[in-house]
């Protein structure tokens, strides 16, 4: 088995439990905070938005969690996914280095998505619940829940960032060809979003006002709730069956892992992928390095403060202790858009707090470079945001070509680039330039964020 | 194993044979001829288009041919490609018919197409050549041989239809992200291209044009050679991985299959799929119903005649007994670009001919229709052009509903539409039209082409 190039399982090895990291940290996470009164909030708050099944996940401090019979039909369509050996990218290198990635773009919506969409689906169908509603902005994540929500005969609504909107429509065309319905945001459907347009008619609109509008759509409905694509514990539960798939592949190889990375927004993917590591490496059955990288435009990790901060815009979630870059800080454009969020997962950035990996930044040219290389030779066209952790990857695999070291390197390849290709011909054609973030920028936006005392 | 969604085969499993249908037929297909002297042609006259290994598969009556290891390990990035139990489909039909697709989508180039560039570029690379040129019309064929060469490290020249190359850009961007120079064809880089655009400076050109700008390239060139992704027995061949993988995988599941139904434009990916099942067939070891689907603005096989005709609109090509609709017809834009060709492969119209298999033509708005069907149940969203076998399915598994029939259906699901979304956007919002062909315009046509007195 050791000269394979791509390691596939049997949909009888589709892992049966999502993995929940809560139960082996030394350390509890902190607890989300009331907006209002800053006092620590119950399950119950969540009510109004969403089921009790993802409620009850999202405080959960069960190691394992089953995942459903009717979930696992849904995830056979494209799980168990490949996890790859990418040996013409090692020639291409002349490494040492053994490089391997576990490829998501074999799903329906073409990312890691839909491993919780569906999930968060089948809760809300479970519960009666007739339609969801969402935000998103270039679309992986509303495409997903279109998916999703088409396999339960759920009803689902979604708002996208206006500019992605009219500037990329064919992620859109797809969610409609699901069946969801895509509306441009700010919307005059909403208080919020008919607010913003009084005032800038020609908004582009921003992810925090998309968030807005899909939550007091889901809140104006008993039959509807909404769902968030990452940042949640239990968004990264669901995510957890990408790494289990990847320890039973790596382990057909006789080959265990060095180190894993992974890019981060929200921090969902990476997250999935190591997870299920860090069990072994706390079992001591392996020490991976495990590395987080996140863009130079929006680096939360390496340059926010682990803060109590909102996840939106408006203020209107509750607070989460988090690495914030400030939450109405708004980074320049960049190609990789799943990576353009102000904060990091709230239990990532525990783990992080307690020294479980560590994270860096890198510019998106460095990126699309070695997007490129990456294309040549393993012949996927990867999205923008796993370029991220390929980057990281060959400048790793390199290194091992002057030490000699036979490394072993993991990595997730979260999503293909077929709705992207206007960041390659940027990148191509010399008109793509680097963002690194406002210093002044952060500054202010971390002056809105509130003072909390901690108990 | 009865239970299966998805049946996947280790990479130790890839077939190690391509399958030459040639060697069982009962009767030998005619030669193609000289354009000038309508002469049979041999092999030689082939060399100046393509290396001696290509004209060898071409002419071949061995059953098998190897599949050279340098060409498996690129097939592997992808191969063995799933089999599918379209059981979410057969759910909403209600149906008692089993729906099998064989998926294609997951090549890097998303299409089956990738088949036959790997084995080109290979033979190509191995007798020294280091350029590659080629027409694409929407960018099928382009990308994947642009995907190709990049594996061996040739040059990769593409003449895209320049309505296509201003229409839908995303395919170029995706040949230049593997390295393919594309030009807009008619380009002022040919003598062909030069004399189009002289007369018609707007001109937005046609396949045809394409091959002859691609063509006049390879032969300016010594060291270029030219290459076709449909139509030519190698390229058949070649496309018989995919039947024999799903001869392996169906075997599995304990079914054979009642009706194999395919797409045909040029042919290649429905002769991949039967091929080594019609072989079944010859050796009594199992009897399906084998049907091909054209478009209705496009139908060769149903409504053109048998006769010697030319591959392409100037009259460059070898006389081909094949189905034509006339070399010059041009069929009415429709989104299953693929399928717009005005001929059948020869090989395919021979067997036509002695009646190995059916062949009918349907609207490409019922395509749509059952394309959106497929998608919101299996989750994948179709190319256009597979949609045509996806339609014929769903009728023959209605048709088991009100017969009670458990008939065993396989189909080939050659690749994803994530580049064709404006087809999505024009059909639901209704925009979308059928075309039928026009009898005025094929007799018109069919004027036009050679009167050939047979031997």
């Amino acid at each position: 088995m050791a000269d394979m190039t791509k390691i596939v399982l049997d949909e009888a090895e589709l892992p049966t439990h999502w993995y929940n990291v809560v139960a082996d940290l030394p350390v509890p996470p902190p607890p989300p905070l009331h907006p209002g009164t800053h006092e620590p909030i119950g399950p119950e708050a969540l009510a109004p938005l969403f089921p009790m099944g993802l409620i009850e996940q999202e405080v959960s401090a069960a190691r394992y969690i089953e995942i459903p019979e009717a979930v696992r039909e849904v995830y056979k369509l494209w799980r168990p996914a490949p996890l790859y050996r990418a040996r013409n990218l090692e020639r291409h290198l002349d490494t040492p280095a053994k490089i391997y990635f576990k490829y998501e773009g074999v799903s329906p919506a073409g990312s890691h998505k839909p491993n919780t969409a569906v999930p968060q689906a089948y809760y809300n169908a479970a519960e009666g619940v007739q339609r969801l509603t969402t935000e998103t902005g270039a679309g992986q994540w509303g495409s997903a829940l279109a998916f999703a929500t088409a396999q339960f005969g759920l009803g689902c609504e979604v708002w996208q960032v206006a500019a992605s909107f009219t500037q990329k429509p064919y992620r859109a065309s797809m969610m409609r060809v699901w069946g969801a319905e895509v509306h441009s945001s700010p919307s005059e459907l909403t208080a919020a979003g008919r607010a913003i347009l009084a005032e800038h008619p020609d908004s582009p609109g921003s992810l925090g006002i998309a968030i807005s509008e899909a939550v007091e759509a889901a809140m104006a409905d008993e039959d509807t709730k909404y769902a968030l694509g990452s940042v949640l514990n239990h968004v990264l539960l669901h995510q957890t069956v990408i790494g289990e798939e990847a320890l039973l592949q790596l382990a057909q190889t006789g080959d265990t892992p060095d180190l894993i990375v992974g890019c981060t927004g929200g921090g969902s993917n990476f997250a999935g992928l190591f997870f299920p590591f860090l069990r072994e490496k706390f079992a001591g059955r392996m020490d991976p390095h495990i590395l987080a990288v996140e863009p130079s435009a929006c680096p939360s990790l390496t340059k926010g403060e682990y803060r109590y901060d909102f996840g939106d815009v408006a203020g209107m979630t509750p607070l989460m202790k988090m690495h914030t870059l400030g939450h109405d800080f708004v980074p320049d454009p960049i190609h990789a858009g799943g990576l353009r969020y102000h904060g990091m997962s709230p239990l990532l950035s525990h783990m992080y707090e307690l020294g479980l990996f560590e994270a860096e930044a890198i510019d998106q040219t460095h990126c699309f470079e070695a997007a490129i290389t990456f294309a040549r030779t393993q012949g996927i066209v990867p999205a923008p945001e796993p370029t991220h952790a390929i980057a990281a990857a060959i400048r790793e695999a390199e290194a091992c070509k002057d030490t000699g070291e036979e490394k072993v390197i993991l990595t997730a390849l979260c999503g293909h680039g077929h709705f992207d290709m206007a960041a390659y011909d940027a990148y191509l054609s010399g008109q793509l330039v680097d963002h690194d973030y406002s210093r002044e920028a952060v500054a202010d936006a971390m002056r809105r964020v509130p003072v909390i005392e901690e108990a």
